[in-house]
Order: structure tokens, then sequence, then C-alpha cells
């Protein structure tokens, strides 16, 4: 039992490398470039927080924090998201300058069911302001959804958007004010996330929960709107009139919808059956999906004036986004997306080492990235080494200098223009 | 008491962000851009490890591994160092091509005393190449060291080089073959990093530690040694000559100062107060060091070809190094080191929201990184928040576009020539 433990990892934790790390890579690499391309600074927090910290913020889900007691038998956790160390920050240096933009791409922890997929220790991508009520910072963050999807290279995305007091609204309206709004919601999350039949599971789900059928039967028209954003928000306020959640949401979606440069808007749809799992929302939500491809939400976000202050930090807005790096990867997989290096490496070797890696030298310092595999004296096992590496060439180096550049891969002209100046230039001097 | 914590981090710990974060990810963006510029691939391990493979590879380390149990009672820790979950990856993948070179920037965790400045969680940057026995490998990890140090902007740095072969030929040499040749090493290895007077802080120890003193005036001559490395070498050989531990470490310090280019030869001195912490290295040992900036090495590492067996892996020699990256950053900050974004980003206001938003989403398809603050309606606001994020612009817009840009900075030519081009591509169309 121990020998075998002393090689694996703990069950939901995984080793990452080779393909799937390139694939991981990329993926990260766009996440952040775009982050920062919103002007969102980093933000880095421990992996280990005082126990109070995550005390009463996540209802059922601190069932599954990770504790343990350092050597003074102090009470620690594994953080179980960004949001709540985020609060925190906020709470402890007033002195940030506020809006705060902050990213955060760090790995959580959950002491989940790790036989049913779920992992317990997983990169989370987390981008917020904090400090602005305006609407226009909800815009901000749809058009960086979309910037992300568009630069990872989806083409097909749809970015979902709601608004909670639009459910609230709904949920009156289906069963008057004594409504338990979380339960409809929760519901609405449950038929669109597992049940996945569109509104008709909605439907079956809602019933299950002893909504009435007349109510439920009311509901379906709403639920199956759609067309253009705008028009349908209108259909909805017209059909809804004197509700003031409605009007609410109505008008707050509009208000963001008209922010929207006109590509990034021609890819959003008002959905009124998103509902978004977490608690906290308080105002609009998005999320993220590639039709056709199963994985769920590839990102998700919304408004959420009322978590920081909660959470020991002052009383400020915050609206907010994610990226689900995970779901990202197994998408970017399922399309057999091709991830070429942005900086591709060629392998070099040679007999004579001393020539070889003062080689190697010459050509780094020119700007090309130089593998030098001092195990490598044939060309056979240049090859293999190169190709495993996913490497576009390999080169050798003789008694003066490189005498040979075999490419393994077509096209990555820059690459071989780059390396073939370098080469000559090495030689000249 | 509980609510103080729930605004704090443990001790030991710490939140980064605003201009230390600045200087942090400057250092890791060219630690890494280094490691891949010489064919390291990314590695992940998880930060929670079965307990059992951190079983009896650190000694007295051991008492400061934190431990935790998960839901189902299973023992894990939380990683100690980088080091055996490599080992363990050795040994769980047999497939992966050797050799394997790898790096990984990821938090380490340790239960230390954190009042005596001892962080419990902290980042390392290692890389290593596992499986070649080859000395050309020990020489890229010393051009390696150098050019990260190089690349980082230090230039008066030195890379301190031993080997722990010539270490067990002095400890033979001064007290005989029943030497405890470990007490020896620690011995200097303490003078070096506390007592830090040099060859007379050495001796002082030597003599507390009961090493006799004619042993110990034999040894001075030996490591006040000086000069140019392969000199220094040949000096220690014929002092000592018939010593073989002495031969075998003067004959690879040769074959890997040959493979040396010129300017990295330069910056190479060879030591032989050098001794390293860890117990595991089996050949040469390197140290970056900045003179006349008092943090300690900026790096270290060495040969080790028996720790991977050890730690459950095969049978495989290995040899690396790591950047200390918080020394790094004091260094940095001591040299007043300038840090300037690669990628500067602009401020955008204006009261009109929309055509902020619009002009900043077309700015930023023409590759600017654009701050839309939808708070800043006026200039003092604007240059207020510009100037405490470090952005080295601000530009208003108008009802019909960006109206006006004001610089905060001096130089940055490429960044003021594009922005100007970019706003001038916005206008025309």
């Amino acid at each position: 039992m121990k020998e075998t433990l002393r090689l694996a990892v703990p069950p939901g934790t995984e080793d990452v490398f080779g393909a799937r790390m390139r694939l991981r890579e990329r993926a990260l690499h766009i996440i952040e470039r775009v982050y920062k391309q919103f002007g969102f600074e980093l933000l880095s927090t421990p992996v280990l927080e005082n126990a109070v910290v995550f005390n009463g913020h996540h209802g059922e889900g601190e069932k599954i924090i990770f504790n343990l007691r350092d050597k003074r038998n102090v009470p620690l956790v594994l953080r179980y998201d960004l949001t709540v160390p985020l609060a925190r920050v906020m709470g402890m240096y007033p002195d940030i300058p506020r809006p705060f933009k902050r990213y955060q791409i760090a790995p959580s922890f959950r002491d989940d069911e790790p036989d049913k997929g779920h992992f317990r220790e997983f990169i989370q991508c987390d981008a917020d302001i904090v400090g602005v009520a305006d609407l226009a910072a909800d815009a901000e963050v749809i058009i960086m959804a979309d910037a992300g999807l568009r630069q990872i290279g989806f083409d097909s995305y749809r970015i979902r958007v709601n608004h909670r007091s639009i459910l609230r609204g709904i949920a009156k309206y289906i069963c008057g004010y004594g409504c338990d709004i979380l339960a409809f919601q929760r519901s609405l999350d449950f038929a669109d996330k597992v049940l996945k039949q569109g509104v008709e599971g909605i439907k079956s789900d809602l019933a299950e929960k002893g909504f009435d059928k007349e109510s439920i039967d009311h509901l379906m028209p709403i639920l199956e709107l759609k067309g253009d954003p705008a028009s349908v928000l209108d259909r909805l306020f017209s059909m809804l009139i004197g509700n003031g959640s409605i009007g609410r949401g109505t008008h707050e979606l509009h208000v963001i919808l008209a922010h929207l440069p006109k590509d990034v808007y021609s890819k959003v749809t008002i959905d009124f059956t998103l509902a978004r799992g977490a608690d906290y929302y308080t105002g609009f939500i998005l999320e993220g999906v590639i039709p056709d491809i199963h994985v769920g939400a590839v990102l998700g976000g919304g408004r959420y004036d009322n978590l920081i202050s909660a959470a020991g930090g002052t009383s400020e807005p915050a609206v907010g986004m994610a990226f689900g790096l995970e779901r990202i990867i197994t998408a970017m997989e399922e399309l057999s997306m091709s991830v070429e290096d942005e900086n591709p490496t060629l392998l070099l070797f040679g007999t004579c080492k001393r020539t070889t890696i003062n080689c190697a030298h010459r050509l780094r310092n020119l700007g090309v990235m130089v593998d030098f595999n001092p195990s490598i004296e044939v060309v056979s096992k240049a090859d293999e080494y190169a190709r495993k590496r996913n490497y576009p060439a390999f080169a050798e180096c003789g008694n003066n200098g490189i005498v040979s550049v075999t490419p393994l891969k077509e096209g990555l002209h820059q690459f071989f223009d780059c390396l073939h100046e370098a080469i000559s230039t090495i030689k000249e001097n």
C-alpha cells in the first residue's frame, strides 16, 4: 500500500506535462494577456489562510474545505476560492487605489468526491473589478469574455447573459410574493446544467419541486423568448409590465448592451433560463458556451455588490468573471485546435560538446531557443527526441559550427527565417 | 482575536500586489524565459502529496512538513520542495523521454519559525536535467545561471563553483580517513552563510567543532587559493597530489570549465569554501552571488546522482539549479533596478462611457493595453489613478474619440509611437 502511494498523486489531483501542458500554457498565456490588456493587475494571496477567513461564506461548501493545524496548533485552511481572499485583501489594505482591478490565476482546494470526477486541487482564473457601480464595468466584463474566447481561437461561442432581478421578477410572477426565489434559481440552474433538456427540463424539474402547473405553463413563453438581445428585453418588459424587478433588470441589461461594440453585441444571447450557481450575484450574470461542445460553461461571472463587505471587507460594489481552465482545455482538445509554440525550440546536438555548447550559447544570444542535448550523437536519436518534444527542427553541429538543419514541421516561416539568419551570423563571426 | 485573524494572513505567508508584484513578475518572467530558452519544459505537480512520498528524504527537515488528513482520513502533506515530486514523476512515468529537462515554478511549504523571517509558503524556481551523466549538462547549468542573472540586469554577479569530491578530499587531507565529511561540509556552509567572516570564520568554527589546530592551519592556504579558475584547480591538484577525491573533483571541474563560453567563464570563481547546505549533491555545486548586496546566494544548485532513485524513481543521474526569487527581488530593490512594463498600459477615461468603451475596444484590437476606468471623469482623478498604477500615460475620450494624451513618463518611444499610430488609425475609420 505504502509503496503504491509513493508512486501516486492523491485522487483528484494531477501531474501535468507534455502535450496537455502545452495546451494549458497556451490557454493560460492568452487568459493572462487578456486580463492585462484590460488593465487588471496580478494579486497573489497565500494557499494557506486562517480558518476564520472562510467561515460563513460558502454554506454547504464549507464541508469540503481542507482543514489543518500548524505546529502551534493554529487552525488553517487551504483556500476554497479566490473571491473570499480578495474580500480579505480589500478589508486589510484600505489604501489600495479603487477601483481595484485584480486578476489571480492560482489553485484552489476542495475536499470533494474525486471519484465523481471532481478535482480537489484546480486552477482558478479570476478577474474582478472592486469599487465600481457603473454598468460600464459590467460591459467591460462581457467585452473581456469575448476577447478571451476569440483570442484562444474559438469562433462559434456565445455569451449568455441574464440578470438576477429578472429571475426574481419571474419567480414573483409565477408564484407570487411568497415565492422561494433561491429555490427557483437553483431549479433553473440544475435543469440547465444537469438535465440539459432546455425549457422542457426546467418545466419537469419545477413541477417535481412543487411549483404549480398553471404557473409553470405561464413561465414557458417567457423562457422561450429568442432573438436580438435588445428586442428580447423589450418583449419581456411588455409581457410583465409593472413588475419592478423586471423593470430594473431589463433597464440595467439595456444599459450594458448599449455599451457593447457591435462585434461583441453580436455574440450575446439574452437567456432567461440562465441562473448561475453561486448565491452571491446581485445583478447581471454571464456564461460563455461553445455550442456542440458538451463541456458546460467555459467562463462565468456577474455582479456581486454585497460579498466584499460580507467577507470582512468594506462595503463595495464588485463585478467579475472567471475562465474555466479545464473546460477550455477540453474544448480545445475536442476541436483539435493546433497549439504551436510561439517560441519554437531548436534541438542541437554534436559529437564535439564544446563546439556544440558554444554554438548553442551564441544562438541563444541571438534569440533562438536551443535545447542542447549532450546524450545525443547521431541523427536517428535526434529525430526521435525532437519529435517527442514537439520541436520543429533539429541541427547537427560539427567541429566548426552547424553543418545541417533538419525541419520536422511545415510552415513556421518566421522561425526558420530567424534561425537561418542566426546561423549565418554565427558563421561569419 | 477571531476578528483580527479574519483580516490577516498566517505568519510566514504574504499577499503580493502593486510595486512588489511588478518586481516579482519581472523576475519570474525572465527566469521562465531563460528556462525555456535552454529547452526546459514546464511540469506541474500538486501542492497536495501523499504523506509517504516525502518520508525519509529530508532528515531534520521532516519535522517542518505540513501534515493534514482528508475527509477519508488519508494522510497528506503540502509539498516541502519540488525535487522529491520530480523524483516521484520519474518513477511514475517511465515513458517520459530522457533526458527530462523540466522546470517548475510553484510554492512549497515548510512549517518553520516565521518569527525568524522564514517564509512558510514560498515560490521555488527549479530547473533540472534528469538522465544525463555527461558533464556538458553541468556546463549548461552554469551557462543558464549566467544568462538568468545577466538578463535580470545584474552585472557585478559572480558564479561560485566547487565540487563535493574536492570537499571530501580536503576533509580527508586535514583529518584523515576517519573524518566526518558531512560535519566538515556543514561547518563550511555554516561559516560561509552565517558567520560571513571568510576563511577566518571557517577557522574558528572548525576549531569550535573539535577539528585540531594543526589540520586547520594546513587548510588555510587551500581555502585562500584565488585567481583564474583553471589555474586555481591546477594549484590545488599540485598541493594535494595523490589524493583521489581531489583528482576526480579537479578533473571534472576542468572538463566543465572547458565547455564554458569565454564570457561565462569570466564570471566563474572557483571557491573551495563553498559547500551548499543540501546533503544530496554528489558532484559540482554552484551558487550565484552579487557582491556588496548582502542577501546571500541568489541561485544555487549542482549535480545529484543518487536522489532520483532514493525517492522512488529509477536510478538516474541528475543536475539542476534554482533561482532564489525572494533574494533576487530584494537585490533588485537594493540596487533600485527600474522595472518598466514590457507592455505598458494606457488609462482611458471620458464622460461618454459608450464612446470611451468603444475607443478602448478598438485600441485593444490594435494591440494597446487599455485600462478603461468608468469612475473617472476629470483629468485630476485620471492623473492620480494613473500614477498610482504606474501607467506611462492617460488619455481623455470626448464624444467623437480621443481628444488628448498626457504622458507621465520620459522615454518609452516605442510605446508612444504605437499609441499615436493606433489613435490615428481609429480616427480615420
